[in-house]
């Protein structure tokens, strides 16, 4: 029979152990370590993955002098002075086209033609752009001087052997890929992908295929869950669904903590469940529960375990409490463990707010909001109501986050913004 | 033998088409038609996929008279008035368990305990919260009054039968798959992927993977592009390498007009490619380019065409610019050709600028940064230098738009802020 009285967990239950953000960051999310075993990848499938070492770079880039420019290449200093009225006067000796090199050295008042990306000759140390000249036979009029290195870059000035281009524990961005394969590096070593096993609980829960009875919920969460994790880089499964009950669930604990890299269990809504939840941690491994709850709004039934080192999330039942919590602390469990150097989620950016959001004193509040980008600014308008309802999270682009110790937001003000 | 003085293409080019960003949306991203196939898609593979058809709700949600709270389901006028100094007495006649009914009608004085998420009983009009009880045998002291309706969820108040969940042309978010799944609808019709084909152009372009020669250039643009655009939702093949060959390049196009959906030719960085380009464009059908060329900094070089109804872009070869178009325009070519209903990229969300961004005049830049999450506030450092540089982009998160008629941004400010 469930106690009554002991009603929601607060701080008079046995687990007194309520932590604000701040904390779930600083000694838990912390205390994650990365799993140990890598990939050998094709860099064309490295996007979005963490870099097990340093990548640096084998060579020079670009590896010549190159011109940045469609132009003549010629000594800067023979261009001095050079104006409409007092053009300098330059012989043409020659013309190279794209990744041909000049066979002899230029001399004073001795140009080159040269395109974009070509080599610049040896003894030019300068590209005057093609607007700024004049063709007379194989002569140039040039009216406007070059300073020494205009639109030259130098054999390693871009990149220099030996540079960092990627750190370990970086997740692999565009600029990155692209950068190895102009380098030459075709193949890297990144963290294998974290597997994240979901366990569903709750008597009330039946699969989203199934004939629902009354009072029935199909199981969006855990199958929501898996599929928005898939797209965060998590091998996600749903492993199984374990009634209310907690010798099942102790069991199924046990079962998959040695398949998974992370444990979630997604509970159901009531204080049963969650007490099953912890107890079934506990009776698992240590050290066991960290955090029973975070001072967030939505969000605060949160369950944070270790098992070893493997990290055992509780989720709450309520939709948008379970959607906040994964899109705050989850992810972060995920980086951590796949090796990515990150403590703090980072917001998307910044949004201004349509309307006032109040927020409840004592705890980070997480607002739904809608976005709308409008003159060359992107508005957030919040949607209130009710924490419990789906059609909440079914408009919303995402949260703004409120701060503790903030009252609320006034319209007009920035917020950050976090993307689901 | 290139015409030197023809430099680069300007206003007195034969191609007089240069667009602002807007009108490339207005005038050209507007007139790309969807693709027509679909694919049946089990649900949990929908994510970030385009819904081919308005889903409606088959069912009120949650379909029954749901608890939002542990507690005392009764009739709110017999808590008219309580308080802790004179609470309501009222009789518990019994107790439901989570997805359990109660047999009976509840009269006036009678409560029956019902857990979060729990059907509340006929009769009951409300829920009180078990922390405003206290239980005496089988009576409860309410010290709390609740209006009728108070913690719990009509049966069609959160989604009601036949309301829309999810838009022909939408992008499916977590929130949709969530909503579809607690509605029990399993599978979906989503467009199918877009297939872009991906064409190299340049004489000094080379594999990789190959012995670099002075002078040429591993072909990081194209493969990264590839990469990339399988990130965004598009089937991206890096179809070939063409020399500086017009004859090559048009045959090229031709060849794989009606193999992809859209084409896209990554050009050289010398003035003769980007001619090329063009003329390939024109020479393989209608309309042929629309733009030629956007008023960006970087990314002016940048060709719009049509050839039927495939877009075809020519990319410029400079890999600032390259990114910054494939960033602003590529991607939304691929959104409105997968059947999403858009039209301007919306950006991520805006940023504070760590340091004063000066802008051309007369074009639309966007400025490389590098992301600095400070107090709550997401702060961006501008990364200056020449846009030719590899390097650049390696440190780069996104870029910063200064829009058109701006002199630049001060310090301070905010700006919109587009990721990579």
């Amino acid at each position: 029979m469930i106690d009554y009285q002991n009603g929601e967990i607060d701080v008079n239950s046995r687990f007194l152990k309520f932590a604000t953000p701040q904390e779930v960051f600083k000694d838990y999310i912390s205390r994650i370590i990365s799993i140990k075993e890598f990939q050998q990848l094709d860099i064309r499938n490295a996007l979005n993955r963490v870099s097990y070492e340093d990548v640096v770079a084998p060579e020079n880039f670009p590896g010549f002098r190159k011109s940045t420019v469609d132009g003549y290449a010629l000594k800067a200093r023979d261009t001095h002075g050079a104006s409409d009225g007092l053009p300098a006067l330059i012989q043409v000796v020659g013309e190279v086209k794209i990744s041909q090199e000049y066979a002899g050295t230029l001399k004073s008042s001795e140009a080159v033609w040269v395109p974009t990306g070509g080599i610049v000759p040896r003894g030019a140390d300068a590209v005057v752009m093609v607007e700024h000249t004049q063709v007379f036979g194989n002569y140039i009029e040039v009216m406007k001087p070059v300073a020494p290195g205009e639109n030259v870059i130098e054999s390693d000035e871009d990149i220099a052997t030996d540079e960092q281009l990627v750190a370990k524990g970086i997740r692999f961005r565009l600029g990155h890929i692209h950068a190895c394969l102009e380098l030459g590096i075709t193949s890297v070593k990144v963290y294998r992908k974290v597997k994240i096993g979901i366990i569903s609980t709750g008597d009330e829960i039946v699969e989203p295929n199934a004939a629902k009875k009354m009072g029935q919920v199909r199981d969006g969460n855990t199958y929501a869950l898996e599929s928005w994790l898939k797209t965060k880089g998590g091998e996600a499964v749903r492993v199984c669904h374990v009634p209310d009950n907690p010798e099942l669930l102790t069991q199924a604990v046990r079962e998959n903590l040695n398949s998974y890299d992370v444990l979630v269990i997604c509970g159901g809504s009531s204080v049963g469940t969650r007490d099953y939840t912890v107890d079934a941690i506990e009776r698992s491994g240590k050290p066991g529960v960290i955090f029973h709850g975070v001072l967030t709004q939505p969000g605060k039934p949160t369950i944070f375990a270790l098992i070893d080192e493997i990290p055992v999330l509780g989720l709450p039942g309520n939709p948008v409490s379970f959607m906040v919590s994964s899109r705050i602390f989850l992810t972060q469990v995920l980086r951590k463990r796949e090796g990515e150097c990150v403590l703090y989620p980072e917001p998307d950016g910044m949004v201004r707010l349509k309307r006032n959001v109040p927020s409840r004193q004592g705890r980070e509040s997480y607002v739904r909001v809608k976005l709308k980008p409008e003159n060359g600014e992107l508005w957030a308008e919040p949607i209130f109501g009710e924490s419990a309802l789906v059609s909440n999270m079914l408009k919303a682009d995402g949260v703004v986050r409120i701060p503790v110790g903030h009252e609320g937001i006034y319209a007009g003000e920035f917020a950050e913004f976090y993307r689901f």
